[in-house]
């Protein structure tokens, strides 16, 4: 990815006589890269001054010297509280995107429905035309979708993801919910580039297919994030068991957030934002109050695990393959 | 499925005038149904004579009352220790067996390779041409593959499945393995039918692949059994996770027999032979030594969980599907 940066530094750009490499001096610069950029070109540019005065004729930076994302960026979960005030949702999670910002996150996460309590019977009156950042219950023609937009820091939209599987279960005496009632589902699945990095993007109930998830893998994904809002009966069945299986299943890391548990609403989330890497290992996880999850996400660990268990090369497509229909 | 049971007391065979029915006496037999057939006759013809005795003029028994098998059916994992002699192996299987049977077993399961110490050096060695139950290197031509036989009680082969995935997989320092140096892969997807229920088989590294258990899923299996062995880097990180994806992604039973471990073996299995319900509960589970875990398969459970998070019939074929190229 930064070849360009290795080149300026690389032998083959040095146009001295044969006779000069007899007893050349050459530096390798192990430098830390961090997320400040300015931080990592100061540091580069002292280690060259340094190997200079200490008689080195070439200076070799290391891969992606100016930048982390290559292999790592930081990951903000917010698992806020979601109310009946709108505006207040609305300003509780810029406060927490102003503040994940501030603590070094590169890619920050809403829960489902960030700015309505979750209830069919709340979605038309908190339905955006306009979309903003997140979930949100998004209205289009005569139609309501449960969609999260991906926006870019200068406010452009990378991606936008409607749900595609809607929440209709009965478990008796414990949960029954249709969201069918009242939302349409998306029918394409959603991925984004991050600075080289494709991220796929699911919503809560699509968590349980494992088919979308592989989708999105096969197309490259790195990482799959899942705003989502498991409630007090699915949530401690299945809520970790799924992220892990999907992390596991397809070797990347999986993202799920929550918002807070509010036990006055009507549809108790279970919160417990989680972090999964590629192995299947929980890397981070909050409990059910509301909080900011940021942690690192090491890239290097999708091909730590994609190449000791190769599952994705063995895969057996002369005997199955999962297949998409439509175009994304 | 034991219409004719009910039916050889149900009033449509009455041909009584229809004076008799106005104030007729009906007795339902709420019976207790278990395992053991004869004592199901016995319990319903003492319950007959009985209501009989009590003025009954229609005698209902419920469905299947004389057999459980409908809804649930006793399941034997064996995980034995393997060892290097092939004979002492062969006659602690059929030792377990017949315990195991002795005890209700309806099905019984064993290991991967249980005639056999697990390495490719072993395998041409204890090769067998003519296939006995459960998993073993198999000798085809000039071919050797990693086989699980099914047989019924009387004999005869009811599947055989030649493991699809073969395990060849390199994590340093931990485990290095490669199966294909020696093995060929099956290329079949393979079910089979007990008393109406329809059971899957995998083996050991094909768990890890879901395309398979969702096919297998999508055939109408309730249940899947995989002969397995884990070792101890895969075990501790992947077993349990593993089984438990594939319960609840295609809720449905999953079963993994392992050899028990054996620490002076050249390949150290992890044991811990497990039962998943469809909701995703480790329901009963051994430890590392050896030993036999029997327990009941409700088959109701498999029902329950597909009514109450419908999944099945909620993936968007009309979006994606896993498809099957070869013919079974």
């Amino acid at each position: 990815m930064c070849e360009s940066a290795i080149d300026a530094v690389h032998p083959r750009f040095s146009k001295k006589p044969a006779s000069f490499y007899k007893g050349f001096k050459i530096a390798l610069v192990q430098m830390k890269v961090g997320a400040d950029k300015a931080q990592n070109i100061e540091t580069a540019v002292r280690e060259i001054h340094k190997a200079k005065s200490q008689g080195a004729h070439i200076v070799a930076l290391p891969e992606c010297f100016n930048s982390p994302y290559g292999t790592s960026f930081k990951i903000a979960l917010v698992q806020m509280k979601v109310g009946a005030d709108k505006a207040q949702n609305i300003e509780t999670a810029v406060r927490e995107i102003h503040k994940a910002k501030s603590q070094g996150a590169h890619i920050v996460a809403l829960p489902e429905c960030f700015n309505s309590p979750y209830g069919t019977k709340w979605f038309p009156e908190y339905a955006e035309e306009v979309r903003v950042s997140g979930t949100v219950p998004e209205r289009c023609g005569g139609a309501l979708y449960n969609t999260c937009t991906v926006w870019d820091g200068s406010g452009k939209l990378l991606a936008q993801h409607r749900k595609m599987h809607l929440f209709d279960i009965d478990i008796p005496d414990k949960i029954t919910f249709r969201e069918s009632e009242v939302l349409s589902a998306g029918d394409q699945i959603t991925t984004f580039e991050y600075q080289g990095v494709k991220i796929g993007v699911g919503i809560c109930y699509d968590l349980r297919f494992s088919e979308m998830a592989h989708l999105m893998a096969k197309q490259g994904c790195s990482v799959l994030i899942y705003p989502a809002a498991f409630n007090m009966t699915t949530g401690p069945k299945h809520w970790e068991l799924l992220a892990k299986a999907r992390a596991n299943d397809e070797q990347l890391w999986v993202a799920l957030v929550s918002p807070a548990r509010d036990t006055e609403a009507g549809y108790v989330a279970w919160g417990h934002s989680t972090l999964v890497d590629p192995w299947a290992n929980v890397v981070a996880k909050l409990d059910e109050k509301p909080g900011t999850l940021l942690a690192d996400v090491d890239l290097s660990i999708v091909e730590e695990v994609r190449s000791q268990i190769p599952v994705r090369v063995q895969r057996r497509t002369d005997v199955y393959d999962t297949v998409l229909k439509t175009k994304c």
